[in-house]
């Protein structure tokens, strides 16, 4: 499991003076680019040298507590599942504060040319990256 | 079913130069404001004078085709299940060009009263909005 | 003078529940990109088509009102100057409501070459949508 | 002089593929509230439970070199002029790979009440932190 923590910003509420839903997705792509960050060149050499992405193909998200401006959240980022070109990401969003679960985030992303827009063998950096933090069966995570 | 197409902006898609996935969470949103603009004050009056909100509770998405800055996207909303106080809404957002299917994004919502964050009843003319656009099943959308 | 009217977005307010400076340069680019649907292509043809761009070199902003979730936001856009390879553009940023002027927002670009991102001469089609809008000194907007 | 350093995110960069100029207001925020974070409670306890807040009234920013994603943004904050209820600060942006300024950008405040929206007088603690970061006239930033 690989950790981030970081405060909510003052601009991600609504007028409902929560964060906005789809800040949630920010906050996973974030958790993910520090995931990348140990292979060479991080995230970004992945996408803009190697030309190679991990676009979402499905999301699947649970809201279980909100968070305020004030907040900061921890992300805890793990593997649920590997394939050959796709893998399914969990984010557990905590508010650090009281530790309450506010978010289950469940990310697949399919190994993508981004070239062609097609999907690729998932490189083998990517793949021991995500094997590191795979979610072992039965284990707490 | 409630129809809306808008542009994708020009600062939506992002390094992969495909709209982010995030993005597809506003234009959700934007769809249900849309989708409650007949209710009377529409969506703002029931956040701001009603202080009844609607937060996500669930996503479940699934992308099928990438979106690009200059498309144009066409976003059909639909009710799914309509419950006491919670309703799982569809949008279907196709590329208005080819018509490709680009997401399928279900998201359900509670009924929240936004002092106490606390669940309510849904509100009559909110439950009204919904019925009239349910699908019903084995229908085509 | 090109004028478009949006309401103001769920998520587009702060944590102090009015819209968020940041997000009136949104607004100014929705109404650029507006400003030269008239050409050709419109502006995605000119990104990325012919790879000619418009970036920002100096921003010049007054905030006057505030603008608030439920409000509609009027964008009367004109251009204040006009050289070989710069143009200022001036977007007035109205209420629609009680018709106060919320922002008046001068957005000084260059045309540029996106893939040297050197400056170039300005397209001819490009001055001619700025000079349809030109202010003339002592005219009312 | 207060700094924070901070790496442009994935969907920071707009369809010309350089950070959207909007997106240097977020910036610019996050480096506020990272300056304030030095009085009690930081920004988000002036902002809720004081209810007092610094929105702008002016913006003057020169962009002089773009950001990519990949790239990390290093922003050195200074207050260039401390008024009884308005300041300026001034948030240099630097490319920190190659030290290149990517943007100045002017930021006027105006401490406001937030429930009445009228100016207020500048609380001692937010002008304390202002004072000591103050740039003297003919100094080196």
């Amino acid at each position: 499991v690989v950790v981030i923590e970081r405060a909510v910003r003052f601009e991600e509420v609504d007028a409902a003076s929560i964060v906005f839903f789809g800040r949630f997705s920010e906050y996973a792509h974030e958790a993910m680019e520090h995931l990348f960050s140990r292979i060479e060149g991080g995230y970004p050499g992945l996408i803009l040298k190697r030309r190679i992405g991990l676009p979402a193909v499905r999301l699947d998200v649970k809201f279980l507590a909100p968070l305020r401006y004030g907040d900061r959240v921890r992300i805890e980022t793990t593997a649920l599942r590997i394939g050959n070109r796709s893998a399914t990401l969990r984010y557990r969003m905590f508010r650090a504060a009281d530790g309450a679960l506010s978010a289950e985030f469940d990310h697949t992303v399919v190994t993508t040319d981004l070239v062609s827009l097609e999907s690729c063998d998932m490189p083998s950096d990517v793949r021991a990256v995500l094997e590191e933090n795979l979610e072992r069966e039965g284990a707490a995570p």
